[in-house]
């Protein structure tokens, strides 16, 4: 990256205070700013540093009024936080190379159809009649097996797994290691003590704008499909069982697992390592504190629940504050 | 898959009622059903979508008397429920090749041994020494190191690694992006506050008819083995240390650990995020519920544990109502 | 592995009592002795297996008196027990391979710069710019970007995804299947309840002699650097956010997670299924039991915590077991 801080207010829509051919080459917090480097203030507790800052650029709130003078060159934007991750989007933009490219080494199926644009790096198999969409990054080691459908704009990390009959939508993140229709956990137990394995033939849908963090599993259903809805965030190491169903927007922090047959609201935040149990439905916009664990169906839309089994948030604090203070020594 | 009502009711020793012929190319639940679709009647709660489903097969018990006319072709089978898990097994097997192949791309030790109808994808390393039994699948992206032996039947998916010396039954089945025989978590404290990496040299042996899920890891043992008994399954990232055993049919869900030295006993159920500790035994038959820990040896047979430290399940339950009461607004 | 009494005993600075040439080809628990193979006795309560074991070479304490005939030949050393510890790093030592090798099927770019005796496998990627040190060895199906620097006497894991710009000491351990440098888990909430992805361009830092385990996760920075220091050992299926800085010799557990921007201290112990919220600092020496979840941060050093939320470790047992009895019958 190599940037001058006229080219950073054109791209932000924002105004030069200084040297319009500053460059910078890196990103730095205020407190670490050192020459070549862009930062940003944003949060008033930090202003002291506007002052003392060794950035070569910084990024300003266009109505921010320095009671000292500023060494760095400033560049007003309208909501300097949001600037930066405007900019770090644009930065990574120009980066992305958008080019037919097939490695030497890769494996792709005579039978399978890629669209234009579409870069394969080493050591990737593609099965017969897959079809993968424009514009779209497939990384080194990636195994994609057959019939599977990738939209547009996917970019699919190293290491990635695809199993057969999986369908996902445009623009769709997979990072590396993320595994995406695993047949699901179906075990039905025998008189003698040992489990029949229950085949899974049903598939896997991921909607669009959807991102799944590294070594992520999701499992294809028994029958029809487990179902990724539009604009859903999975963080690393979670666990999608099979025929769950995933509304638009959900988000995940790391380490969740959401059992098999559950149906998760739109728009719901679960915190880190949370536990759903299986075939329960939780309202849209539900929010799980970290480790919780919920076994019942959530029916009133925005609950805020935690602990497990969990319950009522400010209820739980509330039980807890008792629960600590009954081991306080006397 | 194209499948006739006659095809099936002969597959699953059962008899037709309405067209022989009327063919079927998926699963759909019998609220879901459409045409072209198989669905199966057991519940008798969905009885009312028996007379409204478009599915072109419904599978039924043997005994179900119909209040109103049904369109779908009807098999009739002993219990439609097991019959489902049967046909998906008979679709499944269909489909699977049993024959010779090896990718141009992939890297077999001159020195490994492979036995008949051995599959192996692209990219597919196999170390010197190792002896893959008859009828195995190996996919693509997979690594087997040196003198490892695995049996009959197995299906190594995409992106397995097997490190060198594990030994792996008959029937099983490594789900991608697992990993057997990694070193186990064994650091001993030094003077100076850092810490000696204790050396792995043990092995893991993993019984006949073993499933282990996406992502999960098992870690060799220091000397000996990391055993895991027969019939055990092992859902998505799940953790298994160094020198654990595993008694036979034993059933773990996703996201469970278990720590170094532990023996879990025969036919146990481990729910989902459950923790053990090490060196500790586990009875037969214990039962222990999702986000558990159990910190002490389990030695009752069929115990039923919940809570972290675990103790009894019904025990928990009571004092968790009395928890969870203490913070209800009065 | 075949070592004589004679060659242990040179190795360990110790000394024969019995037949020098003794040859050993496997180790065996002191109760499982067989011959050729070597066991250890330091624990008194298996003193008995002493005068009944099969073993050929029984590693002992240098001042044991044995109390009757012992059949094996024993090898007398300071402390038997660090003397396993010892002799394990002496035969894998044995076993590696340090030479200069390239699998004719790796993909290293012309543009990367690989030191003296550095191991290459087979369906290995080695991006642009990338530098690796001497003697360092990178298993089959490893993805390394571009500009990632690797210090010498590394060991990469079959399956390893090192994202691009990584920054990797000397003698550094990565286990099968774990990704460094994935894109941290930042979304922006929009007004119309999608989220913009916040483009991550920072990098991860990992210090010397580091070990991680097998599907463990470490994001890259949003701006600037995860950072990990000397020393820490990470067991299997960790996740360590962006923006994280780890303490030299820390160690954590399977499983165990840390959310974003979270300072641990140096000389931690974090027990398996650990989770620490985000944007907190840690003190040295905390100690967190297994499944606590750490929600403020801990200032005094040595603190030693349980629950979730965490509190004092002895505090927690004392509320523990009035919770457990609030559940007895009467």
């Amino acid at each position: 990256m190599k940037l001058t801080a006229k080219e950073i207010a054109e791209a932000l829509h924002g105004t030069v205070e200084g040297n319009p051919q500053e460059t910078v080459t890196t990103f730095a917090k205020i407190e670490h700013g050192k020459p070549g480097a862009l930062s940003f203030y944003a949060n008033p507790k930090y202003e002291e540093y506007v002052y003392t800052s060794k950035a070569s650029v910084l990024l300003v709130n266009a109505d921010f009024k320095p009671r000292q003078a500023v060494t760095p060159t400033m560049v007003r934007v309208k909501d300097a936080y949001t600037g930066v991750a405007e900019l770090l989007k644009y930065v990574s933009a120009l980066r992305r190379k958008y080019r037919r490219h097939r490695a030497m080494t890769c494996g792709i199926s005579l039978r399978a159809r890629l669209g234009k644009k579409v870069w394969v790096g080493d050591f990737v198999k593609i099965g017969a009649r897959t079809r993968i969409g424009d514009c779209s990054i497939i990384h080194s080691n990636v195994t994609i097996g057959e019939d599977v459908v990738i939209g547009s704009h996917a970019i699919i990390y190293p290491g990635v797994v695809i199993y057969p009959k999986t369908v996902i939508g445009e623009n769709v993140i997979l990072h590396a290691g993320c595994v995406i229709g695993s047949d699901g956990f179906g075990n039905a137990p025998q008189p003698d003590g040992t489990w029949q394995k229950i085949e899974h033939l049903g598939g896997v849908i991921i909607g669009d704008n959807v991102e799944i963090g590294s070594n992520s599993t999701v499992d294809r259903a028994e029958m029809e499909n487990t179902i990724i809805g539009n604009g859903v965030r999975i963080d690393n190491l979670c666990q999608i069982a099979h025929n769950v169903v995933i509304g638009d927007n959900t988000v995940m922090a790391a380490q969740t697992g959401i059992a098999g047959s559950t149906e998760i609201g739109k728009n719901c935040i679960l915190a880190g390592q949370v536990g759903i149990v299986g075939h329960i439905k939780i309202a849209d916009g539900t929010i799980v504190g970290a480790q919780s664990g919920v076994t019942k169906s959530v029916r009133k839309e925005g609950s805020v629940l935690l602990g497990t089994p969990a319950f009522d948030r400010a209820q739980f604090m509330r039980s807890y504050v008792k629960f600590k203070s009954a081991g306080a020594e006397e």
